[in-house]
């Protein structure tokens, strides 16, 4: 059975462990800090890919940004990452096969193997975390676009209006209403215009410190101010995803992320489907957990 | 050489010719009026497919409304054809092959392999005209969905406020703002409650009696107001197509339809350009003229 390297490259942290053809941990799952520098960043995973080579049979990595149909680069900017880290050649790293992945279709090729999208050949996996990004399978496949930036759903638009900008510069991205960061906005907004905000439990709150755990909370604690906020920011999410499945026609849509466990499933798949042009589509919550896109990639890279 | 019977099936006409392998005309093309009732639209395809059945070996139909997998029934609703029309399966018309495809499926696949799109097998073409349609080749595919309703972007949401509905009975669909009909709207909301309206050339005109030509003919006679409510229509087009450039990230964006031939094709692609996550496309205006959807059918159907 041949075995992977797995290593997801985050902003702060790389996680690592050998990884199996069925996606299974065949070692310690293992973290280090991301080096700051690009160039830093090469080195480490070059040191890695060492240390592993004559175990494993690929390297395989999840990666923030678009990566190129070879995947051996990114090929978009990185916002946390270093300056040229898009410049780097993946497949200089070692001998070895090596194989970069977007995270978000790294991710979303796990949960089609794996998890709540198993054998969904038309799949939409979301993911809601501080941003938002998406993978889909069509026919069995991911579709990856011309230069495998395809899917970045985080950038459309949701108002034609410029209200609100994104912290990528554009303005009204589904990214800049529907994430964890989008709630946050939204909740510090409707602070400063809302009465209900005097009565609320967060009253004693700057309106421009409220976070996103405030208005979780706000809701466990049936505030009324938070529920409403809360209501916003799934009507923002709702918005979105009526587009995306109108456009693919999934069978299935699958939400992850750490936003994600927060959202009323039944009720949004209700909502949607009650919208879309060529109903129903399933609605579920991810299964595989935080490791998806090191899982996802190593199937991919081991040609699971 | 393979021969198909192609028809294209609009709300008010059929159009069909023999069409050969290489998308050519073997025969004039006819027209003649839709059939008022499901039945009799059927009766008449089945009369016609008799007609050509020694002369042909498919028969290749393009069609408003999502398509089935098996391309044999159109499986939506079709507002512009009579009740009853969605449950017509196609399959039973001849003994020959029936193959039905969305027209703007098919004729995607017409641009794709004759028209504007020819060799970019990563590409979104989009029918500006009464509504929005469009079809998408990803690695030389049609992306179809899991019901063949995939592409469905005239239901993409361009605002999350309900602001206004439109005639599919949801809010803001993208076709409610995008299309010639939405042009329409804007004119006559815009004529309303803007001020230059009083100084316009259509001043003599009742709001609610504008028209989609009103504008034109306005921007063509260097009308402030006409220009105004056609700058806003851009920008709407603008919206939904950054939106999609990111959602599929193809190598060329052909317009084709009615509406496209007044769009300023460079500013647009400059502009999309200038939004993108991963520049750049190409724009560029279909070739296909009105017939695409019947060329591309028969190509599909022929296997081309």
């Amino acid at each position: 059975m041949k075995k992977a390297l797995g290593i997801d490259i985050g902003g702060t942290k790389l996680v690592y462990a050998i990884i199996g053809e069925n996606g299974e941990f065949l070692s310690e799952i293992k973290k280090i800090p991301t080096p700051r520098t690009a160039d830093a960043i090469f080195e480490q995973l070059k040191s890695l890919a060492k240390e592993f080579e004559k175990e494993v049979d690929v390297i395989a990595m999840a990666s923030a940004g678009a990566v190129n149909r070879e995947n051996t680069r990114v090929c978009s900017s990185t916002p946390n990452l270093p300056e040229g880290y898009n410049k780097l050649d993946f497949s200089l790293l070692s001998d070895k096969k090596v194989f970069v992945e977007n995270d978000a279709n790294a991710a979303a090729w796990a949960e089609y193997k794996l998890g709540a999208a198993k054998g969904c050949d038309f799949s939409l996996i979301i993911t809601l975390g501080t941003g938002i990004g998406a993978g889909v399978i069509n026919e069995g496949k991911l579709v990856r676009g011309k230069s495998g930036a395809a899917l970045e759903v985080g950038s459309m638009k949701i108002s034609a209006d410029r209200q609100r900008k994104c912290t990528c510069h554009r303005y009204d991205c589904w990214e800049s209403y529907g994430s964890g960061t989008g709630l946050q906005t939204t909740a510090r907004e409707f602070a400063k215009k809302s009465p209900e905000f005097a009565n609320s439990l967060l009253n004693s709150k700057n309106p421009d410190e409220l976070t996103t755990y405030d208005v979780v909370d706000g809701v466990k604690a049936g505030d009324a101010f938070s529920k409403k906020v809360f209501d916003l920011w799934q009507d923002h999410i709702y918005t979105g995803l009526v587009s995306l499945v109108d456009i693919f026609d999934p069978e299935c849509v699958v939400i992850s992320g750490g936003m994600g466990e927060f959202i009323d499933i039944s009720a949004l798949e209700a909502k949607v489907n009650a919208e879309l042009v060529v109903p129903p589509m399933k609605l579920k919550l991810a299964q595989m957990k935080n490791n998806a896109g090191m899982v996802g990639a190593a199937l991919l890279a081991l040609g699971v």
